[in-house]
C-alpha cells in the first residue's frame, strides 16, 4: 500500500514539474476572485489563461494541461460555455477542477451542476456543504437532501462531508478535496488529512477559488489526487507562513501570496498530513 | 432630540452585533472593484456573495440581511436583473444600498435609476454630483437638472449635494450619504457630518463601492442611518491610521483593509463626527 | 532629426501634463486584471472609468481623453461594442490603445481584431508574438502566418517582432510597443529601447494590461511615440525599484503600484533608453 514517504515523493515530483514546464491552464471562473485566482497560478509556477466564451474556453481546454471551472457569479454565456467545454474535457481525458460553489442556489447553477456529473470532473474541492450538496445533487452516498450551503460559506464540518467526498471520488474515479480547519483529501481509497492554514484564510475572499486554481497546475503534472494534496500541503503552509507576519486580513493575502512562490518542494512535501484507507 | 452619545451607543451595537452574527449581504456590483469590496465586508465581519443573474440574485436578496446594487460597468443581464432584485427587496422590506455611480451616463443605466425611485433604496451613498444628478432624476428638491458627472468622479462639493441629500433621504424614508473632504450622512431630519479620510482615498479606485457594501453589512444590524455613519466612521478611522503608515497608493489599500479589520467599536464610534438638526 | 535630449522633454511634459491635469480615459478591458489597470492609471495620475455597453463606451470615448481597448475575457457583448466604440474614435480622431492579448484563440477575437484595422489604434502594445500575429493577420510585413501566441504568453522575441511592429506603425500611422526583457516602441521611423523592469513582472498577472491603460493616459497628452515611451519608462523604472523591495510577486506589485505614484518627470525621464532609425 501506498505510504507517507512515497506521496511525499510525489508531491516533489508536482512541484519541481510545475516549476520547470510553466504549464498553461484555462479557467472559467468568478470575477470576484480571478485576479487572486491567476497570481496564486503564476505563483506557484503555473501559466493562467481565462475566458467566458464557448468557442475560446474550447481552444483552451485542447491546449491547455487542465482547466478550471468555478461556479461563481455565473453570467448568461455560461449557459453554453460550460456544458460545452466540460464534455470536451471528458472526451479529450484532459484533467479539470470543479468548484461547486454555493450549489443549490440557481435554477441554472443547479442544471450545470448536474450536467457535470456524467463528464466527471477530475478534482472536486469545496467545503463540507458543498461536497454533500453535490454528492445529494448526484444521487450519491453521505449527499445531503436539502443543500446547506451559506451563499459562500459553510455549515458543516470537514468529517461530516467524509461519506459524499469518497462517494464523489469513487463516482469520478479522480480525487475530492474538503476544506475546512483541517483539509481532506480522497481518491475513494485512501484520505489524506493536511494541516496547517490560518484563521485569515476565512477573512480573504477566494482562498477555496485560489486553491482550485493551484489543484488544476498540478493537475498538468500529476495524479488528481497527488496534484489536489499538493495544493493543499503548499497553501497550508504559505498560510501558517504568512500568518506569522501579517497585521490583518490584506497584508496576510501579500504575504500568503509571496509564500506561495517562496515555497520550495522539500517543504510542502514536509507539510504534515497523515493518511488512512478508506 | 438624537444626543451624540446616543449616536455612539449605537454605532457600538452596529459594529458588535456584525462581528458577532457574520450576516450574508449578497452584491451586485461592478468588475472593477467587486474584490475590494468582498474583502472591505469581510475584514468589518461580514459574509460576500456576489452574484449577475436574476433568479440568483433573489435567492440572495431573501436569505441575506441585506443587499448590495452597484450601477457600474452594467452588463446586458442587469435589465432583468436589477429591477426585479430591487422588487424583491422593497416588497420583502429588505434593507438595500444603492451605489448610483456614473448616473447620468447611458440609456440603461438612466432607465434603471429611474425605475429605483418606486423601490425606495434604504441608503444611497455616492459623491455629491452623483446624488445631486439621482434627486434630478427623480425630480426632488435639490437636484441638478444636468449631470455633472464626470466618469466616476465628481465635480461638485458635499455642500452643494445637502438639499438632494436631505431630500432623498425624505423620499425614500432612509438614508443618504454623501462622500467628499467631510462626510454628509443624513436621514432627512438630522445630518451627520463624518471627519477623516485620506487623500490616497482618491488614489485607488473603488473606496466608494467598498463603503457601501460595508453599509449593506451593518444595515443588517442598526437603523440606515447608523448603518451608514457607522460604515463611513470606520473608513474615516481606517484611511486616517493607514495613510500614516503608507508608502503610495497600494501600500495605503493594503494599510486600509488591515485598519478595518483591527478598528474595535469603541474607536469606531470615538471617530469625530457632528450633528445637526435639519 | 529627434535627439535623446528632446525626447526626454517630451516625457517630462507628459508626465506633468497628466499630474496636473487627471485625463479621464474610459476602457473596456478583462475583468482578470482591470482593478490593477484602473488602479495604476490612478498612481500616474490619471482618473479611471470602466463599460462594456456599447452607448456608455461611445459616451465615454466621446468624454474622455483616450480609450483603451483589451482583448481579454471576451463577453458575447463586446460584438456590438468593439467595433462600435473603435469606429467612433477613429471618427471623432481620439487616441486609443489597442492590447490585442490572445490573439489567434477564437473566432469573435479574430473577427474583432480585423475589423480593428480599419479603425487604426493610435498605440498598439503586446508581447513579440501578438504583434506578430496581429501583423499577420492584417496582412502586414513582419508579420505571422500562423499565431504562436500561447495563451497570453510569448514564444517569441522582441527583435523577432521589429519588422512587424514597423509596419504596424506605419499603417495606423501611430505607435507601436512590444514588451520583452528589452521593450522596442516605434512610431514607424524611429524605434526606442526602453530598459529595466524586472523578472517579477512575469509573475504577477496584468503588467501589460496595466501598462497600455497608462499608455491612453500618457495619450491625452502627448503624441502616440511619446506616451508609449513614456508609459513603457514609468514602468521599467518602477519596476527596477519595486523589485529591490519585494520578498515576492504580491509584494513586488503593492510596491510596483507605490513606485508609480512617487516617480517624479525628472527621473522617468531618465530612466534608460536608446534609439535607432529605422
Amino acid at each position: 500500500m501506498i505510504n507517507k514517504k512515497d506521496i511525499q515523493n510525489r508531491i516533489i515530483l508536482a512541484v519541481e514539474t510545475v516549476k520547470r514546464t510553466n504549464p498553461m491552464v484555462g479557467s472559467i471562473t468568478n470575477t470576484v476572485t480571478i485576479n487572486f485566482v491567476a497570481n496564486a497560478q503564476l505563483a506557484v509556477g503555473g501559466s493562467a489563461a481565462m475566458v467566458y466564451l464557448p468557442d475560446e474556453s474550447e481552444l483552451l481546454a485542447k491546449a491547455g494541461g487542465a482547466t478550471y471551472i468555478n461556479m461563481g457569479t455565473l453570467l448568461p454565456v455560461y449557459e453554453q460555455t460550460l456544458p460545452h467545454v466540460a464534455k470536451v474535457l471528458y472526451e479529450a481525458k484532459k484533467p479539470w477542477v470543479l468548484d461547486p460553489v454555493a450549489v443549490g442556489i440557481g435554477s441554472l447553477r443547479t442544471r450545470l451542476l448536474r450536467q457535470f456529473k456524467e463528464y466527471k470532473p477530475t478534482v472536486i474541492r469545496g467545503n463540507a456543504s458543498e461536497i454533500m450538496a453535490l454528492a445529494g445533487l448526484w444521487g450519491l452516498d453521505g449527499g445531503a437532501e436539502v443543500s446547506r450551503v451559506r451563499g459562500v460559506d459553510t455549515t458543516d464540518s470537514v468529517n461530516d462531508a467524509k461519506a459524499a467526498a469518497v462517494a464523489l471520488a469513487r463516482w469520478t474515479g479522480g480525487a475530492v478535496a474538503v476544506s475546512g480547519i483541517i483539509d481532506l483529501i480522497t481518491d475513494g481509497s485512501i484520505i489524506a488529512f493536511s494541516f496547517g492554514g490560518s484563521h485569515f484564510m476565512q477573512k480573504i475572499t477566494g482562498a477555496g477559488c485560489a486553491l482550485n486554481g493551484v489543484i488544476a497546475v498540478y493537475a498538468t503534472a500529476v495524479s488528481p489526487f497527488i496534484a489536489a494534496l499538493t495544493a493543499v500541503a503548499v497553501f497550508n503552509l504559505a498560510g501558517s507562513r504568512a500568518e506569522k507576519k501579517a497585521e490583518g486580513p490584506a497584508s496576510y493575502q501579500v504575504q500568503f501570496i509571496d509564500e506561495l512562490y517562496k515555497a520550495s518542494a522539500l517543504d510542502i512535501a514536509g507539510n504534515p498530513f497523515e493518511i488512512e484507507e478508506v
